[in-house]
């Protein structure tokens, strides 16, 4: 029969994040082009040991039932991390569990924008929340990414110009880019949006994982009833938990909060109680460090080899998290590039997808978290040969 | 500062069940307001045993980021299960797992509906349905029920008179009123279905759960290109890990894969693992036999207890599930009763927020899944003398 879709869904672009996930695990290809944290580095053993407690102390109450807010104590232990390591007077009844923080874009958007209101993004920005921000029909605006943030006079420019609902952008190591905000920005940004009905929405996926180890201080500390924030434990625990968070005033908190009761009740609750669980067992510090220097290692070869093999590409240098974007040569298109790679069992994945507006056609990103530094090494060889091959007449 | 919502987060009627759960977790009440499975019921030594399993041999992969359809042998045990039991004609591409069968109503809402589209639902009907549609905003158009399943003239006449888009129904021991469609009715339903644009939303949280353990025909099996059935885990397994599915024609699910994927790009891995192993380690049958034998021993204790103490009020006799609805004598309103209710230490809950046109003042839902015998015993008696007091002049 014929389907009477809503308008809603004709608008979303064709996505190429499920196809990622399936060429990613193809274990032939050795993919930058996903998005995922090194498997390695999870603490099954760890979460193995926080699981079995649970089961075996609580399991009864785990496995029913829970409130829509989350679990008290993982709460208590979001907002006490954000007052101590970033200072944000955070406390439990201003953070709400979601299902890692892509739910986040979802209600966000769905308690906030009717079709036709204007958001305002980075550009390039990130993917999942363009295609999570589409279904409720907004009318998309860029402000181009230097590597120290958002041009402030396009930025200023954009907020003036029209009564944008939010702004949503990733200070920290931004997907895909792997630009910080610098300080400056980051003010510049708070100061721009000040007294004006434009929320800013921070995503801060990545901000655990700058390589120096040092936190940078969130938009959010600088507008706080003007901003939310959103993270999760998914890039430093394991994502398979799906576990993120959302940090906001009461007031934008209530009106999540009905959202989420709407769309799914509750988080699983088992996966709540076996991560608090974690958490209290574990030196959350002492682990991140060991990604972070990792993840840095990586980042550092993968440069290397892009400046050794391909210096006709400039490329991002980021300062943590799990990505950079690399612009390739005058006339190369990055699909030819992307599909001459899983010809040659290297993944790269395509810019065009995070610039909303069109562009970005000769860039891609590269993901450094999830293939040891072998791998980058081997992987970023095929790759070398792929773009010369491209790029030979 | 004055926060812009969206004009649909306005119109989202204030809800009772985040209240509900609260007042359930005060131990001093007994109640039967809420919506919980038996805890006892829950076979936590099983699903511990499930979890070490998938932990000690597979937990770096369940920890890790998964494909947004779900944990492909969960799908293609739900599916050989409808083929099994049902003679539903399913296959595991035609499965896709979400947080709860909640989430279904969320994304198919999402899918399918435009502001100012018409829905038909039951009268009374599912409350967290009505939450979850009214984010889209649609005109709302309701049948009455009556124990045997929708009044067909008012059925008819509903899908003649205007084009709507889904009628959402649980023909399987219906929430909140307990009744069940009769045969004749499914097959009326979809006869009157069948060749319109109208699409059949069947919700089957319960039809496991049948106190003669004889599954019933679903709607579904009469409108295979025209119907989608959702189900859950969370009646007959555990609620708190949160999987639930919908099973629908693949040109459906492919637009609800892609809302699925905005929303929250899948769900929790780690518990499908679980799920999924311990499935492959017990007989579910068995474990559902003996929910279903203690649920029908409370079911009609809960009965012969209206009978006896509450001659005065009207009630539905269940099948099978989790709930009935009584009716109060003429004047005397459920609110009255709830409130006196929680004074008293017993908890029903007020009809009216499952009659979205208006009425069921006079109606309250009773759970019997989630209480002993011997609460059941003394909540009933509280609420003997709660409603006598509220009776007397």
């Amino acid at each position: 029969m014929q389907y009477r879709f809503a308008d809603r869904i004709a608008r979303v672009p064709p996505s190429f994040l499920g196809e990622l996930f399936r060429v990613s695990s193809d274990p032939a290809i050795i993919s930058f082009a996903g998005g995922l944290p090194s498997s390695a580095l999870i603490d099954v053993e760890g979460m193995a040991d926080a699981a079995r407690q649970v089961m075996d102390e609580e399991g009864r109450t785990a496995l029913q039932y829970s409130t829509t807010d989350g679990f008290l104590p993982l709460r208590e232990y979001i907002a006490a991390r954000y007052r101590n390591r970033l200072r944000v007077p955070a406390t439990a009844d201003e953070i709400q569990i979601v299902n890692g923080s892509q739910q986040c874009l979802d209600l966000f958007a769905k308690i906030f924008l009717n079709p036709g209101d204007h958001v305002g993004m980075e550009r390039p920005g990130y993917l999942g929340a363009i295609e999570a921000f589409s279904l409720y029909e907004p009318v998309f605006h860029t402000v181009p990414l230097d590597e120290a943030g958002p041009e402030m006079a396009a930025f200023e420019k954009m907020v003036t110009a029209m009564p944008v609902k939010f702004f949503y952008g990733i200070p920290n190591s931004q997907n895909p880019s792997g630009c910080t905000y610098a300080e400056d920005r980051r003010r510049g940004v708070a100061e721009a949006l000040e007294g004006t009905g434009t929320l800013f929405y921070e995503d801060d996926a990545f901000g655990e994982l700058f390589f120096d180890g040092r936190p940078r201080v969130p938009v959010t500390r600088y507008l706080p009833e003007q901003a939310v924030m959103s993270g999760s434990f998914s890039k430093i625990i394991a994502p398979g938990m799906r576990i993120g968070w959302l940090y906001a005033p009461p007031e934008v908190l209530r009106a999540f909060n009905i959202a989420k009761q709407a769309a799914d009740l509750h988080s699983n609750f088992l996966c709540q109680k076996i991560l608090h669980r974690y958490l209290t067992m574990h030196d959350l510090d002492a682990h991140i460090r060991k990604i972070v220097s990792v993840y840095g290692r990586q980042c550092r070869l993968m440069c290397d080899l892009l400046d050794d093999l391909l210096p006709e590409l400039r490329h991002t240098t980021p300062q943590g998290g799990m990505f950079m974007t690399a612009t390739l040569p005058p006339g190369l298109s990055s699909m030819k590039v992307f599909y001459a790679g899983i010809e040659n069992n290297v993944a790269v994945l395509p810019g065009t997808p995070f610039f909303i507006d069109g562009g970005g056609t000769d860039t891609i990103r590269l993901n450094f978290s999830n293939a040891s530094e072998e791998k980058i090494k081997e992987g970023m060889g095929r790759l070398a040969r792929v773009i010369r091959s491209c790029m030979s007449p």
